[in-house]
């Protein structure tokens, strides 16, 4: 394997308080580096102090989009044991984007290496407060510097980390969302199933058209504006006394690493869990006939984000009450707690770090 | 306005072979480069010798895809005159842009400043052999290093410039474009009409695959895979018997400055131009008919590259018999001799540098 160079940094930067981390606003001293050029392999892989990356103004990465990334976790457990949460639904997740993007995915033993050895360097960094966590960021990027529209022949991974705390400042509080008729977050036959940056690129000015309307997120709908794809930058779960449906995965969605860990574990509870289309108009259909009981969206960042309010066509629709829900609750008590360690892990998602 | 600061190079670079650009391959001695942050508006631009960007490795252009970028030239003329084509054109399309990416757009007058001044740090880099002009790259990306999914407060704006002969290794001789079903460049809603990197990162690999299969672009088509969008990273004319046709613009089209200045041209001249809607569907029942005698695409890289062949559903149907048709011809010759100067300028198309 490209062996992983160390070089740590002489000016440790001073901890955030735990309380008041935020999301994605802190970096640790360190970051991982590696590089590769078609026909030389990957090459310079290291572990350095957390600084800007130099790259050529014709990289494709700033011209041709040319990004994608993964989100993930690591936990202090009470046991003071260092953990991940499913590190290898990511690395296979990004070896599919890779492909579609026409990007170089590092090798897996590269991925995990450089992984671990950055959480080691930045072990203290790890928060162990309440709904803590530290957040994991591997991006793929193209670097070659050229013009002519084409796949770059050089790719840069890298992975850097932030210590974060809930995602939304409202906390476990339930979000108001805006069902989106106007603009598209993917089509089919486009980047949807992956984790490109373009698909953010398109989603930030509905997102905050939203939020200057008062709704914390958009919910996503497909080219024919009937269809739920997303809720935000999260998958989208509906409780209905007869099943739980989340759309089924369609070319356009993307399959989220906390969407597929609670079918697995609604499935073990033998909970109706249903993977099926569903549109707009099914849900308010079913909120008007009280059948619609519980909504929330599932994401690394926020594991679980209850939904209190769907707006549609100039209408707010009231989802249990505007609470949180108890489904919604179970679900995020039992996948935290398996993070945390206070509860065992019968679906194997926990990986150590040592 | 904000200062522009010079430093140039003490180490200038050999000129490229005049005969053996191509195309975006070789950069210039120097690079514009100008920095926006809320609440503090435009500060240190400058031109300064081409060098790496140093960037957080948080920047959102690397993870959410803000993106965005324009392309045009400077030609040198017979009479020594340096020239710009169209950069109004540009500069307002790169404002529509960056509204929708939710980035800062620079000031008119830092732009073209911005634009004459490494133009002029760089007047010997401009080629004058045939088919040869100086490719322009203006390009703002999103720099703030955060992970949580909103527009980015600072944004870099930079221009490079490249010195470039013919964008098709063929030159002129008629290309050979697959109708795509499997990938969508764009949809309705997203981001087709502006010059995000996004629609590129989506477009790779279709490019790739009908490379391999020996076509030099992708002629893409809407979501019901019926509308006819663009060529690779061209607007598309047809030209039939009683109509030229370009699609109508339709949100996911790009409104390309060379398909404004051919739809110009043809009006002036009191040709039929027609923007509609046309579907793949109609173009090859005109190809079986007899009716449909030219087709090319046009834009800044290649001014007009005609389509000799469209593979659509497992067969390829030759248009004009494979070769440049007259249209195509006379179109290429009227705009890249009013570039060169070798025509008078009814349009008012030109910009002089001085």
């Amino acid at each position: 394997m490209t062996k992983i160079n160390t070089t740590l940094t002489k000016n440790p930067k001073n901890l955030p308080p735990s309380d008041k981390l935020g999301f994605g606003q802190y970096f640790t001293d360190h970051m991982f580096v590696a590089k590769y050029r078609e026909g030389q392999g990957w090459y310079d892989a290291e572990i350095l102090p957390y600084s800007p990356l130099a790259l050529d103004p014709a990289a494709s990465v700033f011209h041709y989009g040319q990004a994608l990334f993964e989100g993930m976790k690591a936990f202090r457990q009470d046991s003071g044991e260092i953990v991940f949460f499913r590190p290898e639904f990511n690395y296979d997740r990004l070896c599919e984007g890779a492909a579609r993007l026409c990007l170089e995915a590092p090798p897996k033993e590269l991925f995990m290496e450089g992984l671990k050895k950055l959480v080691e360097a930045d072990e203290r960094w790890i928060p162990n407060g309440p709904n803590t966590s530290l957040y994991i960021r591997p991006t793929l990027i193209g670097s070659e510097g050229f013009l002519g529209v084409r796949p770059s022949h050089e790719t840069i991974f890298f992975i850097i980390l932030s210590p974060v705390g809930s995602y939304y400042a409202e906390g476990a509080k339930p979000v108001r969302i805006w069902a989106e008729e106007t603009y598209l977050r993917a089509a089919p036959g486009g980047l949807g199933a992956v984790k490109a940056g373009a698909n953010y690129a398109s989603s930030l000015k509905a997102a905050l058209a939203a939020r200057q309307k008062g709704y914390a997120q958009v919910l996503w709908l497909d080219v024919e504006h009937q269809g739920i794809e997303e809720v935000g930058t999260m998958n989208v779960f509906f409780v209905m006394d007869k099943e739980i449906v989340t759309p089924a995965l369609n070319g356009s969605i993307l399959a989220g690493g906390t969407r597929g860990s609670v079918i697995q574990y609604l499935k073990s509870k033998n909970l109706p869990i249903v993977e099926r289309k569903i549109t707009i108009t099914e849900v308010i259909e079913k909120i008007k006939s009280g059948e619609l009981k519980e909504a929330f969206g599932t994401g690394t960042a926020a594991v679980v984000s209850p939904i209190g309010v769907i707006h549609y066509q100039g209408k707010d629709w009231d989802i249990n009450k505007g609470e949180t829900g108890p489904l919604s609750t179970q679900i995020f008590t039992e996948i935290t707690s398996i993070q945390r360690g206070t509860k065992a892990d019968p679906f194997n998602w926990i990986t150590k770090l040592k």
